[in-house]
């Protein structure tokens, strides 16, 4: 199909697909003439799939660039493909750790640093990471806070959350083993699961929660929730 | 203290705090002459909370507004403090719900639209919530994407992840109960900890997700885990 063919099936317009093009997460087409090229369902899904990270996932377009980088690699592993959709979702702010330390402390918190009360979950759990997970400088940045603002009831909802991260991370990896079934065991469809599991999950999961806290809210406090989002 | 003071003790440099005041996000201090202000303990926690709701929470300064001006409401209910944090912390595209079904159109979806995956889920699991609890609109489009993208996996993680926003829903109230204990029923107190908890708790639910995913990773595929964020 001709460019105008593609942007009618996927709905996005031509000077967005050719920025797309530009910025390397739409690969070329094949190339017909001068100034034509042909696209195939394989472009049709790759737009469909950047415009899911951009537009649903939230990505940077640099982050973006790099997930679908990743993607393309010939054996990328599966481990690897998780560390790049982690990190393309994690706020560079919250994956600064040299940060942590000095806002703990800026922010006037005593007691035991937020990384002190993640290491300390990870004992406890048997949780073995590595120390550049991105998920460890940005819950403990969470926790320095919440004790900063001396709210400690929040400290501990740490383990609640911890088991609700296993059943979430179980359902995750689940959904990535039963790609591999499907496909015979194909590295790039397992891969594919990975990255937007990754990237959009995080939506999906805070979606659930608000819909969660009305429900419980009316279940604890009745008389004060009738007007919920009056 | 003066403002040089209330610097020092924040940690948040004097332009920044008179721009805090220029945006209402700080209550003005008592003033002590034409050109000075005399502030106390109130602004060093509301500095706080205002740091913690930006660079931590990640919100935009208009949300940020918002949600500070529900706090100030003498009498402000909690499921009011729940929707106006719920909403600060939902981007406004995922709360267009005209857009959920143009896209899943455009995105090539067909069978269920994600609201009525979601509108199921909710029957089954008996949630009531109001039509316009932002979480609806926000999990609706992820599974809309999951199924445009034709990966049927991801949207069969859902029952796994509502049982797990129920988890995460019932600390949040829990660490409400908690506050309003500890303070013998001081709604304000409460209200603190609805906005804190709100804004701030999907940073910590995604962080230790990200833990979670890389242990589970290795569990299921220890061949492939080894080079993790490598």
């Amino acid at each position: 199909m001709r460019m105008s063919e593609l942007s009618a099936a996927t709905g996005i317009a031509v000077p967005t697909l050719k920025f797309y093009l530009r910025e390397g997460l739409l690969h070329a087409g094949e190339r017909t003439s001068p100034n034509q090229a042909r696209y195939d369902d394989g472009h049709v899904e790759r737009v469909r799939l950047v415009r899911a990270l951009l537009e649903v996932g939230g990505l940077p377009v640099a982050r973006a660039v790099e997930v679908i980088a990743a993607m393309e690699q010939p054996d990328v592993s599966l481990s690897h493909a998780f560390g790049v959709a982690q990190r393309a979702v994690t706020e560079p702010s919250s994956v600064s750790s040299s940060a942590t330390p000095d806002d703990a402390g800026a922010m006037g918190a005593t007691g035991p640093t937020g990384a002190a009360i993640i290491a300390a979950l990870c004992d406890r759990r048997s949780w073995h990471v590595h120390a550049d997970n991105p998920g460890l400088a940005m819950a403990a940045r969470v926790l320095d806070a919440y004790t900063a603002l001396g709210q400690q009831e929040l400290v501990e909802v740490l383990d609640a959350y911890a088991a609700a991260a296993e059943l979430v991370a179980s359902a995750d990896l689940q959904s990535v083993a039963d790609a591999g079934a499907r496909s015979s065991g194909d590295r790039a469809a397992m891969v594919d699961v990975v990255i937007v599991g990754t990237v959009l999950g995080d939506a999906l999961a805070a979606g659930l929660r608000r819909i969660a806290q009305e429900v419980e809210s009316f279940r604890r406090f009745p008389d004060a929730a009738g007007q919920v989002h009056a």
